[in-house]
């Protein structure tokens, strides 16, 4: 990644032909929404979903900007956390949205992580067909991941992301200031994509985060927008290449992901955050290519450095290993009953390799000493 | 239209990139489905939808036809009524699939009429982010009109279809030989929309149906099977032409519906089936079209004579008439506050008009004498 500084704000443009958008990055970006999001916001009705962490601190400030764009703001507040992500959620506020006189020509704003993110983009992705949305990521991990690439969803009781679409927002607006009231642990676990960006598609990105620990956590603002931008990149190239997830190359987001689905769930939502899951699961994915031979030791080792050098997790509990295998063969990306996991081959390269034996696994999920 | 008779079945392929599908349409069908529908269906986990009226009598061909093809094949049976397009039945079904396994390679079957279709093809846009889908209506209405399109979508209370995407099912079939346990009032009723593709687009077709009222009152298998693959193809041309209803050219499919869907909310639904409050809509809109001197008389007594001759109401109730017109603007299809109408200029062609004043269309209400 060339050092040499960047304008601000950063813009990157998504080219998915009739559903292209821009994500905008920068500083102070929150009371700009309505001139930086003008074209699909003039003269529509706006309504905003928010939640009860975000909406306190940075609703108003979101709502002055829209008022002087939109002809017509209304708000719905969710309470924050994951099981705001619900079909009854998406019931009151569609009843809500046609009680205010929404219709096909309103935009939703969703403002905040991506429990809202995925909420609000589903709430607009299904209202009268589906109408357009905005996305203001407000944790790190929305804004590196899940405002990029259109999928939206709901949880069913047991099945996270079991309901949903491919959506894409209209614009995506990234203020690297609301990072400073994300709760160290939150914005630790955002992290981990971030960092898993560079693993899988972008040596010198992942060169970069190693020179810039401090930076990233002093929450130092041009190092945020500029590694934010560059996530946001990567993730582009990805969702421009299969955004549907048809061609397999999407598939090398989940680099990590088996295993760390299979901790979330068996260990229980919310024990570990996901970021922190797939730091652990990246561990053990490291360490299953190192046991293949796709990868040496020294890979690993950096792999493992940088997570616990911002303060990430690396290690699987020693107990439920049965539990976590299990898991991850019922995970939803097993295709005609043969698991598949996204393996390194160096710092920056990854491919699909079918699972190995069950034993090999099992090595995977103990510490090396 | 041609009167020389064509080979049997009818295939009507939908041009839509890669969302591209065949409609099949014959006679004795359903016991083919799983050779018909093959390439959607082979090796694939089954999920048919169906409801308490149509299960009963076909779902037992259809599974029979299924096991043959499929590796897998479950059942869902719903309340047969327009209150199973609910989110509810919905959020069941996905709960009950996700109970038997289905993944993002199963595939819906919606064996119904509309309801079926657009409750089964939402479950299917939803589930996984969306599934595949094959569609096998059993109502006239629902293989002339809701079969072709890809409007999928489920009723809020007090406003239908409000929740739902654009989803393209994988295959068509349509067996006209299921119309024959079809009752009476239900059948009429789909020729509304059958006529109104003559109307809005079909001069020759109008002519042929002009001539064919016995042979479609005593369904003749060889009549209807024309006479749907003729619809289907209309409404390919359209939605091929404007597939997400951007372009305004979807709209002319809305001839007669401002009215009909008024009629429908101001004296209840059930009180006229669709079908028949498209007739009556489709008459006051041929009559405001000769108030306004789009049309001369002529177009409006040949197009209520074929309404009358297959035995559609045509003459609106002669109360609320205040409620209508406020039904009306509220009509979904207002845009930036402008109600605009689709209005006949010859039969065969209708053009978007915007409405005119409240004393004009109150007098379209209102027979002719």
């Amino acid at each position: 990644m060339n050092a040499s500084p960047e304008p601000l704000p950063h813009l990157i443009d998504v080219d998915l032909g009739d559903r292209s958008y821009r994500i905008t990055i920068g500083s102070g970006h929150l009371d700009d929404v309505g001139t930086i999001c003008r074209e699909a916001l003039v003269d529509r009705h706006a309504f905003v979903i928010t939640d009860s962490n975000v909406g306190p601190i940075y609703l108003d400030r979101v709502t002055t900007s829209l008022g002087g764009t939109s002809k017509r703001v209304d708000v719905m507040t969710m309470e924050a956390g994951e099981s705001t992500k619900s079909l009854a959620n998406c019931q009151r506020i569609w009843q809500q949205m046609l009680h205010l006189a929404a219709d096909r020509s309103s935009i939703v704003v969703a403002l905040g992580g991506g429990v809202i993110g995925d909420l609000g983009g589903f709430v607009a992705a299904a209202f009268a067909r589906g109408i357009d949305f905005v996305q203001i990521p407000t944790s790190l991990l929305a804004q590196v991941d899940s405002s990029v690439g259109g999928k939206v969803g709901i949880n069913l009781p047991g099945a996270k992301n079991m309901v949903g679409a491919f959506w894409q927002p209209r614009s995506v607006l990234i203020d690297t200031d609301v990072l400073s009231t994300l709760d160290q642990r939150n914005y630790v676990a955002g992290l981990a994509e971030v960092i898993k960006y560079g693993l899988i598609m972008d040596l010198p990105f992942f060169e970069y985060l190693e020179k810039s620990v401090s930076e990233l956590l002093s929450l130092d603002s041009e190092t945020l927008a500029r590694v934010i931008a560059r996530c946001c990149q990567c993730k582009t190239d990805v969702v421009e290449a299969d955004e549907r997830e048809q061609s397999g190359r999407r598939a090398i987001l989940n680099y990590g992901h088996t295993y760390g689905h299979a901790i979330e769930a068996v260990f229980g939502y919310g024990t570990f955050l996901h970021g922190e899951a797939i730091s652990i699961g990246m561990t053990c994915a490291g360490r299953l290519a190192v046991q293949l031979g796709l990868v040496d030791s020294e890979f690993l080792k950096r792999q493992t450095e940088l997570f616990r050098a911002v303060g990430l997790p690396v290690d699987c509990p020693s107990e439920k290993h049965d539990e976590l295998i299990d898991a991850m063969a019922r995970d939803k990306k097993v295709s005609k009953g043969q698991l598949n996991l996204i393996l390194p081959t160096k710092i920056g390269h990854v491919e699909s390799i079918p699972a190995p034996n069950r034993a090999e696994i099992l090595t995977s999920l103990k510490p090396t000493d």
